[in-house]
């Protein structure tokens, strides 16, 4: 099938056509990659007709019960919601435990439902990317909610962040003393908390986890001009609340949209992308440089071990690499 | 003077040498660079015997007062403090506020002492790069103390983390809805916070301040393993509480010693430090490029509007890129 043709299928929002295409941008084949750009190119006047929203939190918090119940609920709204995600753990497509169908199958059986596992990549930049592209296919195909799930592996929450217009962080209700395992600058990024398992027995510590959090937002800077994070309760065993998590995210677009924030938003985080894509091909192709591969070793331990100054390694580094290439 | 007399003068503490030396690092000349390169490489040994310490905070929270009061205590228990900032939005070197002696004239006087304003610089990269490497000075010139302060423009409190072993976050006693302008993303850098001011009508509200600043932490996860953040009170102006701030941090060098973590940090800053600075310098090479110049700006307005996607636009720039390189 031609790029054409398999851009008017994603954009008809045929959802096979939409996997392919999303395998497409995941690949690593060279005449993949040029094939994916064509067909990106075709798609690029549809995408941005979306919220695109990021979800983490820590392990045993409800994630899967939480974006199932959530996408259930947008769906009986009339809305298309896709489900991507960012495992950098995952190192085959599909093995990741993030997106999997079988976390959510009531979900996963709507029509109006996508879900797609995290793809596999060596670093966090390569998963990223992918992911991106993912949503911007998802996107043009008529998907207007973008949901990004993330486990918390490294920078991975970072990541989501920057590809997504707001950040919506689960937690679950702790006893006073309990660690919530809240990642340090994770809990900066969010621009929505959602306290989890509101229900039965844990429905006080639900109250007062809320309460504190609540609590230690009002003690930091927003983010936004024009948005103060805020918590809320939900059971999303129960379906409950997802219709006040939707109103926030209602009001946090009308809000950025006023300033035009929002959009200003998307375009730093487009141009931001750009500039990424760069740098990493650009220390990409020095690192694979044969001939340095030795002296970048050596100069790397050197400056751990306090024998170098990081910029004159860097500069030596650079010097051999331009020569090298102007060869 | 050559390198080695430079070299040799600062190590045996010579004040004038090391402003000579820092003075040289700053400098944008080519022939300076590698002059200051070979300075750096002869000091090297010498450097990493001081504990390095991050310090910031919102306007008008006294960093100044406190720089002075703490620096006193130091020097009055035997040490010597060295005082850099990073002030980026500092246009000419001197021109910043940060970092004036004529704000910290009692410390100034004192031969223990050396206060240095921010270095100009046209990127924060810049700025953090000429700091760290007058850091390397400092401690090859014999200060055990090294602080490093910033006013809190755009992403310069994770530049000064990541050239420090531990970060200070300076807070006023507030009402209770009182934003503390404390930028987000910042508290959670934070190993230390100290809420200034706890003196006279201020001492209540600052004690209701660390405690509700205490209860926020504890909502958040550990950054390292052995040390769990906490809230320190002192008056600045008044020189109390400045043992109490010592003690946290010879607490925390030792809870971070004891885990080898101190050392595997820094070392990891190191690395990092390197790798920022190839980075820097391919894409500062890329950019300088005049035949990409104009398609530079096109591209980056083309992913900004959406028309095209961040990846495809980089690869096309990078293709280019290395072509010109390679003729």
């Amino acid at each position: 099938m031609s790029e054409q043709d398999l851009a008017e299928k994603i954009k008809s929002g045929d959802r096979r056509a939409l996997a392919r295409g999303i395998t497409l941008v995941e690949s690593r084949r060279e005449d993949h990659r040029l094939s994916a750009e064509k067909l990106l190119d075709l798609v690029m006047p549809r995408t941005g007709k979306s919220i695109r929203l990021g979800i983490s939190g820590p392990p045993g918090v409800g994630k899967s019960t939480f974006i199932e119940s959530f996408g259930q609920y947008l769906i009986d709204a009339g809305h298309k919601v896709a489900v991507l995600a960012i495992d950098p753990s995952s190192k085959i497509s599909g093995g990741s435990i993030l997106g999997d169908k079988t976390r959510m199958t009531e979900l996963s059986r709507r029509k109006e439902a996508f879900i797609r596992p995290s793809p596999a990549g060596e670093t966090l930049g390569g998963v990223a990317r992918r992911t991106r592209e993912a949503l911007l296919l998802c996107e043009a195909a008529g998907f207007d909610v973008v949901i990004v799930e993330t486990v918390g592996v490294g920078q991975s929450e970072t990541a989501v962040a920057e590809m997504t217009d707001m950040f919506l962080l689960l937690l679950s209700p702790g006893g006073g003393d309990d660690l919530q395992g809240v990642k340090r600058g994770v809990m900066e990024l969010a621009d929505l908390l959602i306290v989890n398992k509101a229900d039965g027995d844990l429905a006080a510590a639900a109250e007062r986890t809320a309460s504190d959090y609540a609590h230690a937002l009002r003690l930091m800077h927003a983010l936004h001009e024009d948005w103060q994070p805020s918590v809320v309760k939900c059971s999303a065993l129960k379906g409950e609340g997802m219709a006040a998590v939707w109103d926030k995210v209602q009001a946090f677009r009308k809000a950025t949209n006023k300033t035009g924030e929002f959009e200003s938003r998307r375009r730093d985080q487009a141009k931001n992308g750009l500039w990424q894509e760069v740098s990493d091909g650009l220390l990409e192709r020095l690192k694979s440089d044969p001939d340095l591969a030795d002296r970048l070793a050596k100069l790397e331990t050197k400056v751990a071990q306090r024998k170098a100054s990081p910029a004159a390694a860097a500069r030596s580094l650079l010097s051999s690499f331009f020569k090298g290439l102007g060869d």
